[in-house]
């Protein structure tokens, strides 16, 4: 769909370099972030209104450009045919349009005394899904997965409909109440409101024990309902969407191979030449280089001739049409050039280094056993940790002993492996910067404690904590059955990203909303004894307060990020809007409805279908042994 | 693997009559349900020990029983080849040994005043699994899937452990509190616990308000805690046993595909004869009439006479080899005689049905939009009775107007399809019971508010509310696109069962050993104001106490099954822990915990990969056309 003339392909070229992209990300992320700025801003960041503005107007200029770049090689000569970039002109127009609003409204006050809103902030990570590959392809994926799911969701809330008829004739009328006096099922919606949080199980068992207490029976109407709505429903909201996600999968990666061949094919029949000898059109060895050049530039001459090597199957360095078509799988294999290279010790020092104790040592350092007991002190050393603070008197001595023991392994596996293949192991970098760190941090521990400031000293120990506990992952890494699944979730761990975004993309949306919503409404003051109720009189009574959750609240965007995910964990999420409903009113409880059946039913789900899928192929991947004929290839040249 | 000669082939038969295999059921159900009489018995339902003893031994003897006679043509001479007897026979000897020591200890009070145990209790669901065909394999289901499972607790739980000792060093030495004044992360096991009981969300936020409240940075230690091992993890242990399940159920497949074919085999080699025209051997249609007669005697001579001829390739009513082994599909088919018959009344009244109003009738309830109307009308009935409270005037006059209407659809319809075809659709059934239901029940409301008896009126009403809300779930099977959904949900139904069969053996077990540890610590007496702390004054100032938790206790098996399922939901079951903590000692804890990992994180995740393949299953199945040659045969005979 792009147009092929000399400019344009420079113009695409120029596009799709990293570091345009990486500059455009760069927008939008100072964009995102300007929320930390704005009103209601992170304490101490606030700055005047005109200055968020100005950058914004610089990121939507800086979003115009790069769509009036891709216009330019783009096939379309009406722009609105390509919906994405109609999406972002409408959200640009929709952002300036609200900037001027909010200087009217804030600077002439045409509305009294009402704060003015900026209303398009919710809208800015579209921006992200718009520019951004993976995330516009997840929400596709999302959005096909849309229509199944809502069937399951409306015969759901109809399931939970009838039962909350049934619970508000059942219960209504008994003048039963909840331990703190407030009344049983005795309004329709609030009915309707339990129950819904009764399928998050939030408020189980507490929604049901006034009842079982006056009739045991009333277990059974309770237990039905958690189980139709909760064990079967979620599960099968869960196997729609997973249903749905491999699906679209499958369909995807037929789309981009068809796509890939039908590309390379272009390519081919561009840079052919007629070879007369054997009456075929080929890639000859010139061209494969040319290509090379822009394709792989960081490659060497010798790594090209081993790819064109490898692809060619008649063995005279040059591509037929079908070896040309694997030309996009080759260029993906990590090649790497192996130096045989002595240790410096071994050059200099030959006579020394290899006399017997030496070779000894050598002999331990590479046994296995060496490996585990290093593991089995490691775990001793956390063992160590825990019960430091029972025997301060020998806790000091002894963590200087593991300290040494663990310096000696490092200086060991120096000499026995030299500098080099030392630090081409990812766990001995690890091990050299834990040890090191916990070396210096100990050692001006000692001398911060001779100048008697024992705060910083116990501040900078816990510094090198994390690390050293992280290394207990190494032991477990070690033991064979355990790597598997280690590497497998290390392996997925980037392609949870994408799914991150997509998180985040709904988190900021709901972030916003939230602080234009309940701003102010409850607020966290340890010293000022006048905000005993969060703040707010309302609050007295409540269990929002009496759980001290007063900094959940939505008065900077960090905070409300921190209350984002409370709520995605659902536990408690009914304390939190009874909360907010007790501070304005019960129509408040329509925001945290739509988060939890967006953020929890839909996007989690939509995480677990992604982790449930990556997980099993990895590990089919890794039981499995796959070979192609590239790798064959690549096996029988040694 | 069974004996073949005559008296063991009718043994055999007689074993796997259905009636036996209920009257085995029965047992074992009676057998289960001693929970109910024995000490702790249900209030009012206590008899002496013997009386339940003699009992148990009548269905220990009814499980000798069934075996001996399983014995009589296994082929296996030795029993202990068959592992499930040999568990059987071990359970049994078990069984009479703590019935032996029971009696001991209670009549001569050996061990001084202690309780007698009857420490076998427990092992009594395993009889369940050992003669439930479907149960015995979804148990090794679950064997087989354990290994790998484990393998992602251990990382799992390592986390944890790893997590505990950060949460511990960085919280343990700051001197935080919770609300309540209880220490924060002081203890180590503590520390494990509390970050174990996270991973379930049940003391979430709570347990990181206090830390959140000191530095908001503290969040991101909570935050990646719960990425990692509730959404990382658990989405893992599920893959794990998904593709495990998915995995075995292939295996089942196709092993049990081939044992169908080696055994058919087998049946034609007993009942073939040599026909001379074709030189192959044959199944004729004598022998086909004696087979089916004793393996679908139901059938008619005709229906057998039919089924040979779907299965006859060549038309000469006999059955080569290749035929013969698909008679074991197509007695899976339900055959059913329509006979064409026309209404009594347009018989006896021919001219008055098809008059031109009767004609108008006729064509009007016939039409799709009479269904939706009244769809319409059951929707407003079931919204009239939320309000009907507020409107006490007219809410009377509505009920009956609408019991009216739908008298009137049903003797339309009635008139319309005639009685046969009127009960011959499951909704229509349906609709006549309730209609009729609530007929009768407002007849004798109206009777017992004459006579002055409002309270069983009351009840009266609510004994068909149930019925009358489930007619919703006709209108929103009406609806095309939600009809897929519960379909598939009801299809799904039955199979479900096997695995409610686990969930029960698991809930058993520990209920058992949940009552023998902790029946009497908590007790729920409304009455009686000396149990004023769940009767228990160590629960003084408990949460458990607090939230009014009483009548979760282990006192009788009902509520200790309603106490398991509380566990199984999750939310609040630290509260639950914590009471039983205080009323006995840390120890505790290990029963909740091992409840939680056996029957949340193993059976329930089982139970979730079930629903999901079944559900994916189910749904390809109902949008894909099947049709396999003996479908296409009956298509081809009309």
């Amino acid at each position: 769909q792009f147009r092929e003339d000399a400019k344009s392909v420079k113009s695409y070229r120029l596009y799709h370099r990293p570091v345009c992209r990486w500059i455009m990300y760069m927008f939008i992320w100072v964009h995102l972030a300007l929320a930390l700025f704005e009103y209601p801003a992170i304490y101490g960041l606030d700055v005047e209104y005109w200055i968020t503005m100005a950058i914004e107007t610089v990121c939507l200029i800086a979003y115009i450009c790069r769509f009036l770049h891709h216009k330019r090689f783009d096939v379309h000569e009406n722009l609105w045919n390509n919906k994405r970039y109609l999406i972002v002109c409408i959200l640009v127009a929709l952002t300036w349009l609200d900037m001027v609003i909010y200087v009217i409204w804030y600077q002439f006050g045409f509305f009294g005394n009402h704060k003015a809103i900026r209303w398009s902030r919710p809208l800015r990570p579209v921006f992200l899904a718009a520019f951004g590959r993976h995330l516009r392809k997840a929400f596709e994926n999302i959005k096909r997965s849309l229509p199944e799911t809502l069937n399951v969701l409306a015969v759901f809330i109809f399931v939970v409909f009838m039962f909350s008829i049934l619970a508000f004739k059942m219960f209504s009328a008994s003048n039963l109440t909840y331990p703190d006096g407030s009344g049983y099922f005795v309004d329709f919606i609030d009915s309707m409101w339990d129950l819904y949080v009764l399928v998050t199980t939030a408020n189980f068992p507490d929604v049901m024990m006034p009842a079982y207490d006056t009739n045991s029976l009333y277990a059974i109407f309770f237990i039905s309902y958690i189980f139709i709505c909760l064990y079967i429903f979620a599960s099968i909201v869960l196997a729609v969407i997973y249903n749905n996600y491999k699906q679209n999968l499958k369909n995807d990666v037929k789309k981009s191979v068809l796509n890939k061949r039908k590309r390379l094919m272009k390519a081919f029949d561009i840079l052919k030449v007629w070879r007369e000898r054997e009456s075929r059109y080929i890639v000859n060895r010139a061209r494969w280089h040319k290509l090379m050049k822009i394709v792989a530039p960081n490659r060497s001459e010798l790594q090209r001739d081993l790819l064109l090597h490898v692809l060619d199957e008649t063995g005279e360095m040059c591509l037929g049409r079908s070896e040309f078509l694997k030309v996009a799988d080759i260029l993906n294999i990590e090649l790497s050039e192996i130096k045989d290279r002595s240790l410096l010790l071994e050059r200099y020092c030959f006579s020394c280094y290899f006399s017997k104790p030496s070779k000894l040592v050598q002999k331990i350092i590479r046994h296995p056993y060496s490996r585990n007991a290093i593991g089995v002190i490691i775990i001793l050393n956390s063992l160590v940790m825990v019960i430091e603070d029972k025997i301060p008197v020998i806790s000091d001595a002894l963590e200087w002993t593991f300290l040494v023991i663990f310096l000696v392994e490092i200086i060991l596996k120096f000499y026995v492996f030299g500098c080099r293949r030392f630090f081409s192991r990812f766990w001995n970098i690890f091990d050299f910067i834990v040890v090191n760190a916990a070396l210096v941090t100990r050692l001006t521990n000692v001398i911060l404690q001779a100048v008697g400031d024992t705060e910083d000293s116990r501040k900078a120990l816990e510094f090198v904590l994390i690390l050293r506990i992280l290394r207990l992952m190494k032991v477990m890494e070690g033991i064979e059955r355990f790597r598997v699944v280690i590497i497998t979730v290390m392996n997925i761990g980037p392609s949870i990203l994408t799914y991150g975004g997509i998180m985040f993309i709904f988190y900021y949306f709901f972030a916003i909303i939230g602080m234009e919503l309940f701003e102010g409404k409850v607020s966290y003051n340890i010293t000022d004894p006048s905000q005993q109720f969060c703040g707010n009189p309302l609050l007295n009574g409540s269990d929002f307060y009496a759980l001290r959750y007063c900094k959940n609240n939505f008065n900077d965007i960090l905070h409300a990020m921190v209350m984002m995910f409370e709520l995605t964990v659902v536990n408690q999420w009914h304390v939190i809007t009874a909360g907010y409903v007790q501070v304005t009113s019960k129509a408040a409880r329509l925001y945290f409805l739509a988060f939890h059946m967006i953020n929890v039913i839909m996007i989690l789900n939509i995480f677990v279908a992604f982790v449930l899928e990556a997980f099993i192929l990895e590990y089919s991947l890794s039981n499995r042994e796959l070979m192609s004929s590239i790798e064959r290839k690549i096996e029988e040249l040694g």
